[in-house]
């Protein structure tokens, strides 16, 4: 069984990136079963049924939206997260405090100082809904826990028109209202116009509004873009704000020296929340909220409870327990992937990996801005290149399905996997390059494919001759 | 590698319960490794630093809190899911089928009917969560997403005063505050008081505000109390508001054919909230919300953004995506290892294993209460039993001092682990047993330690001749 896990991480890169889910599959059986079968069926089942239908994140032509590649050694580390089966709520024991080393090393890494706190979650946009739980408990204090938004005369919160969606959702849970967010307009090359935000700010207090958080993006999802954080941190401190980063992949562009100077000022967030399973290829789900109050994250959350007293020795000692630092009383050791990753690969490889991926972009960039046929559509910040087929007798809605329609052949043929984007109402063929296996020649297939798919589709589709 | 891990699951009955953590472990290195190391080194400090000092949570004596004990296909599927590292917010892939057909097998067994819908989360916690949330957009209609509970004229949810305290804190981050929920007393078997509950709910209404949720407990934390659901089913109905069910670990008590009974009216809940890495025994974290109204399900968590279009073909086809059902767009594929338990076990294997627990959790409670040293806290309902050790000598505070300090010592020695809790002021140990692999030989054994501890504590402690 262990056979059949590492084969196929071992073999995806020669099988198709995807391939159309068979019927069989979709409708599998509605009735849970009542006896049990052999375990070999089970995994024999597994390797017929799903293996050969995954997505593909772990192939080296996978781009599409932002996935990790994920690594051999998450395959012993899920093993053995599974036989200790730990709950990561709390108690004292060992695996507690591998996840304490992580949040300390993490924190560290971002330049955080003493006193700076963290959790793991599912991923990013978990960790900013506890983030801006942390800001909100600073806007509006205890008082928040008790009465809820009625402690405030309106909460408001900003964050770039490129920010992700997982932004509006936690606005959202909050019971804030999408309304309570203001979509900051954006500049050239895709990130926050900090002019515009400082108008918006003052606008909004004199309005008696109570402003509470910006959440600026490192590695925006359509085109990678970073904030600045430099300005952003003078705006929040000038209005005794939160400034929560959303670096859900780009944050971990701190590994590399090269990039490092890019992320200046990160060191001054108030917090910051990222994914291991995406540029650092742990296996998912492993994300991260860190704190820079310590003791007003322990705020927003600390309980108690009968059930869960603490004791000075035994089970019940140790802490203070993660439970106080989140939602979950129930909490998987995805801690012991991280921990595996960083300590096999460490951080100067990891670092590596991750400016490796920019320079391809970079080239590939280039590339596309060197072909007459293709269109940059956006500057290359880190890792994303959003591009289109161009072709001279087509309007924008023909090109934006032709392109649409590139993607998706692209994948179906089983040759690689970009997503798409809009950006300024055109459709982009989306390459995220998250992808430690990914080789030049992975995107020299790209774009060879990206023009023969294309004049394809222009004949017969659109009756279009090849422009080649 | 595999090896250790099998053989840690394999031998952990054989080794204590619980070590104290050595200060080698508590005092991990602060610099995060910059160089990597090789993949067998860091196993084997995890064999001899984190396996030694785990909780023991998979050992037959274990029984604090409520922990799940795992089982061995765990590890196989655990392995699979990292090898596969699917990221399960959406897409087309086959994990995304054996996730839905994971939610349509437990819709059934809940008797929930078509077009109910269901997302796997961390935990209960988390349903609890995303439930309350679903009920506070049934309140409020789609308005709650641009203006968030200022839609409201004030809403209030209810629970009983034995509730979990993951009910308060979902309210809290809601935005709700905590005096927004009602703490509704309890009976003499520590259910909800519906009497109450119905006075409660008339007085809020008269008084202008806006009832929206009832949380009702299918298995309370203290003494798995299990409120009456029909009533509840009947008083949210009159009211029109949503009855969300806790069924944290008691809800799978829907497994055993004799338990069922317990749980009529479960099926006409709203949502039910519960844990697959408790009583089922997955490896943690597990956990899931169903719904009985998918479609308002997804109008609470819908989003739409550039980058996450859906197409009728390709990897960006199927759905509905889970991401739409919840707020992680990042997502473990959990459901393998839920898969796997199912079908290598079977549902009516599962539900005896429950059931045996609470045969062996009535016989313990019969034990203590024909037991002079013993006295038994709470009726037995399903699984717990809460019992402290009394001696005629001792005032009610060494009473809670000497049976708190019993639990620290059986855990200490590597005897047992029940955990504590408080019963109007009294200090229980509290057996919880949710453990497929205890048998009555290691309740025997808790009882005898229990009764030897207590006695050397009496003897060392308060000067107090043994009574036995």
């Amino acid at each position: 069984m262990l056979d059949i896990a590492l084969e196929h991480m071992q073999q995806r890169a020669e099988r198709p990136i995807w391939q159309e889910i068979p019927d069989r599959i979709k409708a599998l059986n509605d009735t849970p079963p009542a006896a049990g079968m052999p375990l070999d069926a089970i995994v024999r089942e597994v390797r017929d049924h799903v293996l050969p239908y995954t997505l593909g994140n772990t192939h080296p032509r996978f781009w599409g939206w932002v996935h990790g590649s994920g690594s051999a050694n998450g395959v012993i580390a899920h093993m053995l997260t599974a036989a200790i089966n730990a709950n990561m709520a709390g108690r004292d024991h060992a695996p507690i405090y591998i996840e304490a080393q992580v949040i300390r090393w993490m924190a560290r890494l971002f330049g955080l100082p003493q006193g700076a706190s963290g959790i793991m979650c599912t991923g990013t946009s978990s960790a900013t809904l506890l983030g801006l739980a942390v800001a909100r408990q600073q806007a509006l204090g205890s008082d928040v826990r008790r009465r809820g938004n009625a402690a405030s005369r309106g909460l408001v919160a900003y964050c770039s028109q490129q920010a992700h969606v997982s932004v509006v959702k936690a606005i959202e849970l909050l019971g804030l209202g999408s309304e309570a967010l203001r979509s900051v307009p954006v500049l050239d090359d895709y990130s926050m116009d900090c002019a515009a935000l400082a108008i918006m700010l003052a606008d909004d207090i004199q309005q008696g509004l109570q402003p509470f958080a910006v959440v600026s993006c490192v590695g925006s999802v359509n085109t990678g873009a970073i904030d600045d954080l430099n300005r952003i941190n003078q705006l929040c401190g000038e209005a005794g704000i939160w400034h929560h980063v959303d670096g859900a992949f780009g944050a971990l562009a701190i590994l590399s020296d090269n990039l490092k100077p890019q992320l200046e000022g990160i060191e001054k967030a108030d917090s910051i929340a990222f994914d291991f399973h995406k540029w650092m290829h742990v296996s998912y789900a492993a994300g991260c909220l860190l704190v820079r109050d310590g003791e007003l994250h322990r705020q927003t959350f600390e309980t108690s409870a009968a059930y869960l007293q603490n004791e000075t020795r035994g089970m019940a000692g140790g802490g203070p327990w993660p439970s106080e630092y989140g939602i979950d009383l129930s909490r998987g050791f995805a801690a012991l992937g991280v921990w595996f990753q960083l300590k096999e690969i460490g951080t100067a490889k990891l670092g590596s990996a991750i400016y490796r991926n920019c320079l391809q972009a970079n080239w590939l960039g280039e590339r596309v801005s060197s072909n007459p046929l293709l269109e940059l559509l956006a500057p290359v910040t880190l890792n994303i290149v959003c591009y289109r087929y161009r072709h001279a007798a087509l309007s924008l809605a023909e090109h934006n399905e032709l392109n649409r329609h590139i993607v998706v052949e692209l994948q179906c043929r089983g040759i690689a996997a970009p997503s798409t984007t809009t950006l300024h109402g055109i459709a982009a063929i989306r390459v995220c390059i998250a992808n430690h296996r990914t080789r030049k020649t992975d995107l020299e297939v790209l774009l060879q494919a990206t023009v023969q798919i294309a004049e394809e589709l222009l004949a017969t589709h659109y009756g279009q001759q090849s422009q080649a």
